[in-house]
C-alpha cells in the first residue's frame, strides 16, 4: 500500500461548460455536520429547498425536487417514467444532448422519431409540426441549451405545437436554468431536469427535476412498472412528499449545497441574475469579435452562458486550451462530436460570469493566441471589456 | 418569495443505519475549491481513489470505482449490466434489501427466483444449492450485511455454489464494506456494490462497485443495450478508464470526500478497523442485555455494524426514538416491513463506532427506557462498558 496524501486541489478559474465556480458559503456548506436524512430537521431544509426550486423553474408543480444523480440521471429520470415500450416519442437532436436524449429513449423502448438541425443551430417549431403531422406521440422532448454547441432553442412554440398534439412537452434546461428565462408553467413544460454544476454554481451530484401533474398521472398511469427503480416518480414522490416512506438515501451534503446556491440564486434575483448573464456575454462576444475571433452557433440563438468560439486557422485548439489551464489556472471546454477541434466552449454560468473574469480570460486568452502566432489584437479586445 | 435563512443543521451522534458520523476531515474535504472532471489533476485524484478501492475491497478488479448515485444506485448498476430479458436470476430474500434486488431484476426482466428465509435469519447454502439444482441461473445475488435486520449471512460457500453452476456471484456490501471482512477476489465475488454512508463514514451519494473481468465481458456481450444509459458500464468504463470519453459529470465534490475517507480507512488499516466494529458491538450487546434488553438477530450472524434491539413489552419505539434524538442528539432507526415497531436499529459503523458513544448511547437510552416504565437496570448496563 503506498501512502496517499490528502488532496488537495489547485485553484481554477473554470469556464467550461461545466463545473463552474462555486461560491465559498455553498461550497462551506457542505462542511456542516450530515444530518440522518429521515431527521426532521433535514427534512424542513429539503421543504424550503423544493420551494426555492420551483421559484427557479417558475413552477407551482408540487413534484419539484432534486434527483440524486447528476443532469443526466435527471435526464433518464424524466424518459423512463414516461415512456413505455412501443410509444412513439419525437425528440429534437441538433447536438450532444438531444443524440443522449434519443438513446436513452430507446433503451425505454420507444420508437424514436429524431428531427434533426446542423449542429450549431436551433429546432424549429415549423421542424417539429411537419413531425407531428399524421402522428400521435407520447412526448416530445428538446434541449433549451444545448452545451454542445452553444444554442439557445426557443421552446414555447414548441410545446403549444405538443400540447395541442396530446403530447407531454418535456425540456433539457441544465444548462439554461438561472442563466437566462426558464419559465415552466408559462410555457406549458410537462417534464425538466437541470444540472447544479452549471448556472445555479453548485457542485455537480443533484438533477433538479419537476414534473407537471399530467405528466405524474402518465406515470401513475402505467401499463408496466418503469424499468429503473432508483428513478422511479411513483416511490420517489412518496420519499420526498409528506409521507418520507424510506427509497434510498438522499445525498444529504448535496443538499445542504443545493439549498445554499438556490438562496444566492433567489436573493440575487432571477431577472438580475439573466441580465448579468446577457451582460457579460456580450462584453466577451464584443472582445472575442474586436480580436478578430468568430462564433460558431446560429446568430440571434446563442447562448449567454455558454460561447462556442470558432478556432482560427492555423491554431491547435488543444494547445491553447492546455496552456490557459497550466498558466493561468483556467478551464475551457472543447468541442464534442462534429465539432471537435473546431471549437473551444467558454462558460459564463453563474457565480463564473462576473466583468473580472472576462477580462481575465481575454488577456491570458489573447496572449497565448498571439504566442501561437495568430494575429489577433488583444488590446482592441481589451479596450471592449474595459 | 419568503426569505430564506442559511441552514444550520444540529449536530447529531448518528447511530441509525446510515449515514454515520462524518470525521471533520471529510467534511472538510467537500469545502475544497471543485475542479472540472476532465481536470488532469482531477484525473490523477480518481486513479488513487480507484486504487484504495480496490484495498478496501480486496480486489485487483480494474473495473472499481464510485458510481454517481446512492448505494441503490449501485444496485441497479449491477443488476441492469448482467441481466438481460428472459435471464433467470436466484435471489436471497431476508430483508429489505434482498426484496429490492428482487424488484430491480423484474424491472430488468429477470425470471426472479427467489430463496426466501425469515426476516433476522441469514441465507444458507443450502438453500442456494437448492434452488441451483435443474437450474442454470446468470447469477445468483444476496445481501451480505442486512441493514434492515442486523444479519451478516457468510458468502464464500454461497459464491463458490454459484460459480460452480456457472452463474455470476452478485453481493451486496453497502453496510459490511469496511466494517467487517469483505474479501471480493478471495470470495471469487462477481459484482459488489456498497454505499459510502455507512462503514467508510463518508456523506451519502456515491455506490463504490467492483467488477471481475468476467462480469465486464458479460456486460460487453450482451445482445440488448443496457437499458440504463446512465449506469451502463460499456461507457462508464471509457470514462473511467485511460480514454475519459465523456459521459456524465461525475460528482467533484463528493468524491473528494470518497478520497479522504479511503484514506483514513486505510490508514488505520482494515484488520483494525474491523476489530474496532466487532469490539464496540461486544460492549453495546453486553450493556444491552444486562439491561434485560435482546438483540432480534439470528444468534451468531449479528452484526457488528448494526445491532438490532428488540423493543420490549409496553414501550412505544418511536416515543423512545424521538426522545432520543430530540433531548440527546441520538439518531436511531426504526424497524422496516414486519420488524416496524418490533425493533430499533442502533448503527456502530465507522466513526460512530467509539466506546465513547456506545456510553453515550447506553446511559441516554437507559434513561429514557426507564422514565417510558421498562424496568432496565441502567448501572448494571454502564459497568458493562466501562
Amino acid at each position: 500500500m503506498i501512502s496517499i496524501n490528502p488532496f488537495n486541489p489547485p485553484s481554477r478559474l473554470l469556464m467550461g461548460p461545466g463545473p463552474s465556480d462555486v461560491p465559498p458559503s455553498v461550497l462551506l456548506s457542505m462542511a456542516r455536520p450530515v444530518l440522518g436524512h429521515l431527521d426532521p430537521v433535514f427534512v424542513g431544509m429539503m421543504e424550503e429547498l423544493k420551494g426555492m426550486l420551483r421559484e427557479v423553474y417558475q413552477t407551482a408543480n408540487d413534484m419539484t425536487f432534486p434527483v440524486s444523480g447528476t443532469g443526466s440521471a435527471g435526464m433518464e429520470f424524466c424518459l423512463v417514467n414516461l415512456i413505455e415500450p412501443g410509444d412513439e416519442v419525437i425528440i429534437g437532436v441538433n447536438g450532444v444532448f438531444g443524440t443522449r436524449m434519443a438513446d436513452v429513449a430507446s433503451r425505454c423502448g420507444a420508437k424514436v422519431i429524431k428531427v434533426e438541425s446542423p449542429w450549431g443551430t436551433i429546432i424549429t417549431p415549423e421542424q417539429i409540426a411537419q413531425a407531428l403531422v399524421g402522428r400521435n406521440p407520447k412526448l416530445v422532448a428538446v434541449v433549451h441549451a444545448e452545451t454542445s454547441t452553444g444554442a439557445l432553442t426557443p421552446v414555447e412554440e414548441i410545446s403549444r405545437l405538443s400540447r395541442e398534439a396530446g403530447a407531454l412537452f418535456v425540456l433539457d434546461a441544465v444548462t439554461s436554468l438561472a442563466g437566462c428565462p426558464v419559465r415552466i408553467d408559462a410555457w406549458g413544460v410537462d417534464a425538466v431536469y437541470s444540472g447544479t454544476q452549471k448556472c445555479l454554481s453548485c457542485p455537480p451530484g443533484l438533477s433538479p427535476v419537476s414534473m407537471s401533474a399530467r405528466a405524474v398521472e402518465t406515470a401513475a398511469r402505467r401499463k408496466s412498472k418503469v424499468q429503473s427503480w432508483y428513478l422511479d416518480v411513483n416511490l420517489l414522490a412518496a420519499y420526498w412528499g409528506q409521507d418520507r416512506v424510506y427509497h434510498h438515501t438522499a445525498p444529504i451534503s448535496m443538499n445542504y449545497a443545493l439549498h445554499e446556491a438556490l438562496r444566492l440564486v433567489l436573493a440575487e434575483g432571477l431577472e438580475s441574475r439573466w441580465r448579468r448573464h446577457e451582460q457579460n456575454h456580450g462584453m466577451l462576444k464584443r472582445a472575442l469579435e474586436a480580436m478578430g475571433l468568430s462564433f460558431a452557433a446560429q446568430p440571434g440563438h446563442q447562448l449567454w452562458q455558454l460561447n462556442a468560439i470558432s478556432v482560427p486557422e492555423g491554431i491547435e485548439e488543444s494547445v491553447v486550451r492546455r496552456r490557459l489551464l497550466l498558466e493561468d489556472g483556467i478551464e475551457i471546454g472543447a468541442g464534442l462530436g462534429p465539432l471537435k477541434g473546431k471549437i473551444w466552449r467558454v462558460g459564463l454560468m453563474g457565480a463564473t460570469s462576473t466583468g473580472a473574469n472576462v477580462r481575465r480570460f481575454v488577456a491570458a486568452f489573447g496572449r497565448i493566441l498571439k504566442d501561437c502566432g495568430n494575429r489577433c489584437d488583444v488590446a482592441a479586445a481589451l479596450k471592449e471589456c474595459a
